[in-house]
């Protein structure tokens, strides 16, 4: 079988613009699963890797880890799927399989290196890096592709690939459950689904924000009560009465104020500010024996429980479809907050 | 019954060195233990009140929450002590029983506001704040006197009351187990009883430190191996392979390099920097799921048990005795690190 020819959308350095690129996939082997991409979600990531914020960008950069599409070729061995599936591909493509995050399905944390959708070196194809979901097809070994439930909405379950596991997987693991009073700080790609998820399972959701219009907003998701974080009063009505907070904020920020909300052994996960974050106050946690955590996307079993979740309690993101031509106006807008709550690029605009 | 006048030693102003006091206890009512005190360890939490270091300090100021004594006279309803016991008092002597924290054993943070064993307001008398154990005698109520086993040296026995519980109550509530890979970081009156619980239950036990030279006491302590942050090599070979660690620097401080050490989901708790602690960087507990966590001493249940392992296994601080009058000298030496590793007030020297 021969590789093919696609095409794709990157870019070629952190100060240029995406634009059309021709990029090649790899032959589908033995145990892959080809994709037809339908949808792929616009995360704020595939700026950070685009513009070489976090370092370690390699060009051409294709980004892409929201990403659904319909099976077109299966491998040999591939038991669970079928051509005409419809399925999705978050932010992984491959792990070691051997360590011991692997076996325990934290795949995101594979000890020797998780291969990600888009920027990692690609085992199968030798001086390359991986190319994400802004492309016409995608070939993924079939232990990191996911089945998406046919009655949610191909589209808007583009971001569930991202943003819906970054809030689950925190949601879960902490154990939010019925009457929890949750906290979900900052109303994004990520806090949307933050709100939403926290209600289907079953907690009384506070939207906390510095914005009393996107508290009306987050209402509308699902949210129970609004906190303005800038009003002293309210902040001081709710101090050390929150069981769990989902913190998304994407950039360092003062952190005590909210540390301050949470009960007594409760625990605030960030999920967004992967940068220096300021000052805390060290009796801020030593007093009331709080917890400060980190969450990173999920594993891959993880992540078909959180579809199967959706499908089961109908959840899709919010979105806004674009065509592939208008990534970069997209791109200014997610940099200036001005979309609700994430954009999808419809691919058939790039097939043709 | 009437109120005593005894002897004590406490500081008129932040600015002022301690000196020989009057203060009144309460008579002993039908809850209340007298205590006849013999050993006080020297904590810098003292230091801290008696320089107003946290404000709120509200003068005289007697210090002094790791109390060693024997019982003089109990109340009509007093069951579990008598006459001539050895006992011990800590940070707590009152709470407010009913609360969803005293109700768990965490009278600690008693949501209406914990006695503490100095600088508190007294609920016995009015207008006046709790006086801690740089005194002759004490008064406390029974649910906050603690049993101290006879096998085990009544001074080296006083520094458990602060510094151990404040050690033991993170390696119980994280469930350090045997095997687990345990960092201590610093070395003073916490760290040297945090190494020797770490030991005791059965962890490998790294003495974290900046000193060679305290590397080697820390293994004399009970650790079985020293990991000197400054050498950027050895923490590169540790690094992503601790269980916990165990936070006893006083003051704020890079936390990026000990967040580096842990192991995935792994967490690490400050017990020792009440104050602001330097930026750190999101992305490393977002990476790897960590958590950063506070712990505040103990509870008086947890207290006990942890009275009683120190029976079990023969666990006493390492201390420098001295006489009360020596303790301003003793400051100025705790306060330069120069103590191996807690003074601890021979009361005898007060009474004479």
């Amino acid at each position: 079988m021969q590789k093919t020819i696609i095409k794709a959308y990157g870019s070629l350095a952190s100060n240029k613009d995406l634009k059309p690129l021709d990029i090649e996939r790899r032959s589908v082997g033995q145990e892959d699963v080809k994709i037809e991409i339908d949808y792929c979600g616009v995360c704020h990531s595939d700026i950070h890797t685009v513009r070489n914020d976090w370092k370690g960008s390699v060009y051409p950069v294709v980004p892409g880890h929201e990403i659904i599409g319909r099976v077109t070729k299966v491998g040999a061995h591939v038991k669970n799927y079928k051509v005409g599936d419809i399925v999705g591909v978050g932010c992984l493509v491959d792990s070691c399989h051997t360590c011991s995050s692997c076996k325990n399905n934290l795949e995101q944390f594979c000890e020797n290196g998780a291969t990600f959708t888009y920027n990692s070196a690609d085992k199968h194809m030798p001086k390359q890096q991986t190319y994400g979901g802004y492309s016409t097809d995608i070939v993924v070994d079939q232990q990191f592709v996911l089945k998406v439930p046919e009655n949610i909405d191909a589209a808007a379950a583009a971001p569930l690939l991202c943003a819906g596991i970054t809030t689950w997987s925190p949601l879960r693991h902490w154990n939010v459950k019925k009457g929890d009073k949750v906290g979900i700080v900052g109303l994004g790609g990520l806090g949307h689904m933050g709100v939403k998820f926290a209600n289907a399972l079953g907690a009384h959701v506070v939207m906390i924000t510095t914005s009393p219009d996107k508290g009306r907003d987050a209402k509308t998701l699902g949210a129970h009560e609004v906190l303005v974080s800038k009003n002293q009063e309210d902040m001081a009505k709710h101090r050390g009465s929150f069981d769990f907070i989902l913190n998304t904020i994407p950039v360092g920020h003062e952190m005590d104020p909210y540390i301050g909300l949470l009960k007594i052994d409760a625990t605030m996960v960030l999920v967004g500010a992967v940068e220096p974050l300021k000052p805390f106050h060290g009796g801020g946690i030593i007093m009331g024996r709080k917890r400060i955590a980190g969450s990173l996307i999920g594993g891959i079993k993880e992540t078909q429980e959180m579809l199967d979740f959706c499908g089961k309690h109908n959840i899709v993101s919010d979105i806004e479809l674009i065509n592939m031509e208008d990534i970069n106006k997209a791109y200014d807008r997610v940099t200036s907050s001005d979309v609700k709550y994430r954009f999808v690029i419809d691919m058939a605009s790039l097939k043709n």
